[in-house]
């Protein structure tokens, strides 16, 4: 094993530019590196598997799980919490798999508290009217949500400068380039390989 | 233009690792990175080209240039000098471009004083045997020299630390992939994006 153990990878983007597409796609075609499936208050959407693309859970369990310190981070997003379950994170890791979470800027905020050895990148569109165009094309916003959306994400793309990396989004193809580049290359970045395996190389 | 400036990624290796192989696919596979050629007081060998392979100089233009501060860093190596020009790199990566430095791990450590924003990149065969073996291969190289050269090797490589990121060749394919994606992350890392770049596109 080269690696001491998995690393984290914390992608945030504002709503909208396209991070759910190429988190799937990275996750298909980079081998060693998965989702960890996160807990919700939210319904089922059709379609959606319990434990494959949320585990859902009663709003007295999710409580109860961040009063015992279950979550490395959780939030209320739309009315509904969200929480990245601790124990799902390092058995993963621990197994020497990279992890890649998906969570807004606040929730980024707080893993940096605890998890300093993650790699945050921030997913920008290529412009605020490209943003506008792909709220309004979703068609499952009011105007006035749109407009909300917009503000919260001019604010949240002042924050990408607290991120490692910041790929902007313009062309799917290139940015998944990038994406990927960016977890091939923390791979081999010297802290992260394992000593170990080098000493066993150099005989 | 997203970057402020050409970034300079510095390669180091012990000899008979295919530093150069690597570092020729490296150029000849992405845009905007390109060598920096290299003074030297050696003879040109058969199908060298001045000014493309070597700037070939004699021993007395060499000491000036060095007088005259020429060199971000200059070696001996086998009784010849070899020098990096620093009107080069600077010219080449004030128009953005990337800049790859093929230097021994002496010369990446003065580099590193004066080039603390570099990438550097060390790159480890797969095991000293193999190295053995591929040195024994060139048959260009007495026992003796080989012998040198393979003590000269096992400093070197406890000098990885020193580096940003460590690559082993084992599989060519697999470490150009990796060499590649430390140039493809390292151009959009937050602190080398032109904040200009950004703003501009938040409109």
């Amino acid at each position: 094993m080269n690696r001491k153990k998995g690393n984290l990878f914390i992608v945030s983007a504002p709503s909208g530019t396209g991070k759910t597409t190429l988190c799937r796609q990275l996750i298909g075609e980079l081998p060693d590196i998965g989702h960890s499936v996160s807990y919700t208050t939210r319904s089922p959407r059709p379609g959606e598997v319990n434990d494959r693309d949320y585990t859902f859970v009663d709003e007295g369990e999710f409580r109860k799980m961040i009063e015992e310190d279950e979550f490395v981070e959780w939030a209320k997003v739309h009315g509904n919490l969200y929480g990245t379950s601790r124990r799902r994170l390092e058995e993963m890791m621990g197994k020497g798999l990279d992890v890649l979470l998906d969570v807004d800027t606040q929730g980024a905020r707080h893993l940096r508290m605890s998890w300093e050895n993650g790699v945050y990148i921030f997913l920008l569109p290529p412009s605020l009217d490209v943003l506008r165009t792909r709220l309004k094309g979703r068609m499952s916003d009011s105007p006035e949500e749109i407009d909300l959306r917009m503000m919260r994400s001019v604010q949240e793309i002042g924050e990408y400068k607290n991120y490692d990396y910041v790929i902007v989004n313009a062309v799917l193809d290139e940015a998944l380039t990038e994406l990927k580049a960016v977890v091939i290359a923390e791979r081999v970045r010297t802290k992260r390989v394992n000593p170990e395996w080098i000493r066993s190389a150099m005989v």
